[in-house]
């Protein structure tokens, strides 16, 4: 149920955000994942109940935020940053999809702080920032309109880094009893001789009806309780033709 | 280049949202994965220049959003709905993860509409409008905090769906063609009134037995053929009952 620990060795860093919105949906986007360490490098207006509003339950990520005016200090004490970067960029830089990239992130975070690096809503990284990422990341997009917002995109990252988790704990499915095989087969038996009884089935033209009926009611993978309500269908269907 | 056809055959489907700005949100997030079709249920403030804010350059899909008062009327047409939920259900729907469902939408999307619905912002879905969702999504979160903003869940599905995007974008052969939403529809209520015509199920204690059937048949995704399988098998039942 815990959040791993090494999900605190991912930092996310916004470079010279325009908007506080952006930083509070950023600092949710977060916290839905599990990470923690927001670095603000020259916000333009921070703090602000803008993004208080926009973070909802998530203001402890702000109120611990540290604020830079440097990217250097934003990536002190990292081994590696990635820049998240919607145009493509001509430089020699390795660029990997969010999935691509979310498990080398992972993996180092194991052992030593990692971070990944938005620029501005406008115009994104600026080179000199590039220049201090190892790797660019991308969010895979529609070529025309590829601009996510700022919260979005850490949204998809925050989540693409939640799905490399070694080992994601999804939500277990409601414990229900399947049926049992024996009780299933009983209930085809007991489906044939009433589709028989009724006249439905038509043993001399049978239309593959029951293999069809089977395969309808194997997809579904009846629960226990399931097939006693169509026991009790099978009956009252049987009384309107034995009772008359 | 272009934008698959088929992904105009995904609704994002929004009901009784509570802030204009999460539908712009929503559209904008939509827009950058090549997704256009949005539908509103009853949306508390639409049109609203906050959801066109949000938006940001996304209003074309604002503009073209259909606006309906039921879920019923969203779904026209579609084959599949999956309803977006971060809580568990206690409920017997097949519930996937983000990753396991886009593929499956995807690969109906080739053929025919599908939907993705979201509820309210503050309680999502309500159980009427799971029973008329065939599946259950939900996106890996941190279980101490996993309520995303609704804006970053359909940007997080809308990603999911273009990650799912086949590489070579031909339609699928049409293997089975599943039964449409209304055709289900017209079905959950002739089994009723069938049920109500035997006796079977009691309107003074009805026991949820509808929505419990509903579920059964939901996961099973009903063919076309199978449908009409089920409705000659509702015909016989009654007749037992009327011309005795």
């Amino acid at each position: 149920m815990n959040t791993p620990l090494f999900l605190n060795n991912i930092r996310i860093v916004l470079s010279h955000t325009s908007h506080p919105g952006n930083i509070g949906s950023a600092a949710r986007a977060m916290k839905t994942m599990g990470l923690a360490d927001l670095r603000l490098i020259n916000p333009q207006r921070f703090p602000d109940p803008q993004a208080h509003a926009m973070a909802a339950g998530a203001s402890d990520i702000l109120e611990a935020a540290q604020v830079s005016d440097t990217l250097e200090a934003a990536l002190a004490g990292t081994v590696l940053a990635v820049g998240c970067t919607a145009r493509r960029r001509d430089l020699s830089h390795r660029m990997l999809s969010a999935r691509e990239a979310a498990p080398i992130l992972m993996e180092q975070a194991t052992q030593t702080p990692v971070a990944l690096v938005f620029g501005t809503e406008m115009s994104g990284l600026t080179n000199a920032e590039l220049d201090r990422c190892q790797m660019l990341v991308h969010i895979p997009a529609d070529p025309e309109f590829s601009s996510l917002n700022l919260g979005a995109a850490v949204q998809v990252l925050a989540y693409e880094l939640r799905c490399a988790l070694p080992e994601q704990t999804m939500p277990v499915e409601a414990q229900t009893t399947l049926a049992r095989h024996e009780d299933l087969e009983l209930f085809y038996t007991e489906l044939e001789r009433t589709l028989l009884l009724t006249g439905y089935l038509n043993p001399a033209a049978p239309r593959r009806l029951m293999p069809r009926l089977r395969r309808l009611f194997a997809r579904t993978m009846l629960e226990k309780e399931e097939l006693n309500i169509l026991m009790g269908m099978l009956k009252v269907m049987r009384q309107g033709y034995t009772k008359g």
